[in-house]
């Protein structure tokens, strides 16, 4: 957004554009960043557009319509009621706002694709792959581990199973099920999906798909070398070489979301709530996801923590917007010598 | 020790020693493998009799002073009591134990520099100070932590504190407190240092000193490189460069720690014990630490855990105790297939 309303900003906007964006290249669709920044605002805008029809023609008002989609749409997961999504207890608007979550967990750059008809593109991206693999599986096992426990019908497991895999992966944070509730395994399973996040280049938070799905094949790589040290491996996404330099700097941030996780965490432990509320608030936080577990569950809250906790929260939830490394920029001095240059 | 007594199995073993070699060069002392293995066992003896010796003078009898001695130098955390270390209620046994823990945790090589009076050496290794600065940091910040809420003295919390941390940082495993009851704080504190682990080249596990202290010095590169994306950032140990291979290399190690322990956690869940536990007891055995907390704290055990679980993290022990990758080659076709040329 930086990027599109002040032009005026360009000494530093390709700086932050690279620290941004994670993965491979930053994938400018056209040539100039303000055009590139317009078409995926153009379709930020119309899926929005779409959602609040939908939502409409299940009988919400207008007002809920609104908010709603815009707590989708941004994967904020903001709603006016107390329960979340699961005051309505509409089936309908569940689904529409589970489909929905997911479709603005895919990488925006996609849908362009898809406008231009470059169809085979979006079949070939890996990363759309990862996401939709992880998806489904994590309904799979989910629906199985609650079915039977927390719900009676395979049909309720699914729908519930479904839209909190959905609001957690794309980091929407919205909630028809207090999930605190639901069996160790399937909590493990959302935490999970905390970490992982949703797509490159789409409005959720975490660590993103492609990243970890490069993790995946850098390990693969790794395992490799050691059996043939003298031959040379590259890491490809759909066909194309991965400079070292970028593997390297995901690595770099995958270790530093860890860190970052496990300070905080270390910070947040003072105020000596159970483990569990402590590890939670921050993996919710720093993923921008919004509910975790025990005292931050779906219906729970953050008031609880103290000032310095909520401090450090609010500054993982600006973190992980931030994608981390853009905000350890402001506090290196060099970064501000080289603006006044 | 394969290294030692198998000299026919030359083909692979120096794979099997890269592999297992964490951080930069695998710190051959002479250019004899076989010569360097025997000046690092006859550390370890030496060590392990002076701390037979100073045990039987606290009055231990010599089985008691013998299985305690082989429990710390082997980082394993054997005791033959029920209540671990604890149980002899001797200020002076918990010094000497605490203080052997600490130095079977310092790399070996580093002993080996004394021998020859390279002291210059010694004082310069970042990793013994990373180690040594680490475990300060704890005590200093658990002893403040009990204080006044477990334990009443000022003595009492170092006691205790100092004897934990030495046990968890080098994955012994010894207890002479059940931390399990210690405030969130200084849980979390455990906790982290369990995935840290001792210094590399040390008998103990984790991740390793080295390697942590890698990764911080990669992440800071990480941020320089993003300012001047032109300049060339090499990353050094003790003023010697450290090959961009060997780092890709650590920080695969670290996301593979990372996933084969939140693979195992989920698996483990399945259980359906609480969070904590189940957490807990994957780390404490991917470090091969020993006890965790909650049903698996310093006065539990792991009984109550399924076959697959139990199958699940005996896997963990020996993969961490292997330092995974070379754990996972023995599942790669291409390993056997070299092995057969």
């Amino acid at each position: 957004m930086t990027l599109a309303i002040l032009p005026s900003v360009k000494a530093n906007s390709l700086h932050i554009m690279k620290a941004e964006s994670p993965g491979p290249t930053p994938g400018k669709l056209v040539p100039k960043i303000g055009q590139t920044v317009k078409i995926l605002y153009g379709i930020y805008i119309i899926l929005t557009v779409i959602e609040v029809v939908f939502l409409l023609t299940a009988g919400m008002s207008l007002y809920d319509s609104l908010i709603h989609a815009f707590g989708t749409a941004g994967t904020g997961g903001f709603s006016n009621r107390n329960a979340s999504v699961g005051a309505f207890g509409s089936v309908y608007v569940e689904i529409v706002i589970t489909v929905f979550m997911l479709l603005f967990g895919v990488n925006f750059s996609l849908y362009y694709q898809i406008l231009k008809g470059n169809f085979k593109t979006i079949l070939r991206d890996e990363e759309l792959r990862f996401y939709v693999g992880t998806v489904v599986a994590a309904i799979i096992l989910i629906t199985l581990n609650i079915n039977g426990k927390v719900f009676f019908s395979i049909w309720e497991s699914i729908r519930y199973s479904a839209f909190q895999v959905g609001s957690i992966i794309t980091t929407t944070g919205y909630a028809t099920a207090d999930f605190n509730l639901w069996p160790v395994f399937s909590k493990c399973i959302l935490i999970l999906l905390m970490f992982i996040g949703a797509s490159a280049g789409s409005t959720g938070g975490g660590i993103k798909c492609i990243r970890i799905l490069l993790l995946f094949k850098v390990i693969r790589r790794e395992i490799a070398k050691i059996i043939h040290p003298r031959s040379v491996y590259t890491v490809k996404i759909a066909g194309r070489m991965i400079e070292e330099e970028t593997l390297s700097g995901i690595m770099a941030f995958f270790c530093l979301y860890i860190f970052v996780f496990a300070a905080s965490v270390l910070v947040v432990s003072l105020d000596g709530k159970d483990m569990i509320s402590t590890v939670t608030a921050v993996i919710a936080t720093i993923s921008n996801i919004g509910p975790g577990l025990e005292i931050v569950g779906p219906v729970g809250n953050y008031a609880d923590f103290s000032v310095m906790s909520k401090t450090v929260l609010s500054i993982c939830m600006i973190i992980g917007r931030l994608e981390i490394f853009p905000v350890l920029l402001l506090f290196t001095p060099t970064f501000w010598k080289r603006v006044n240059i």
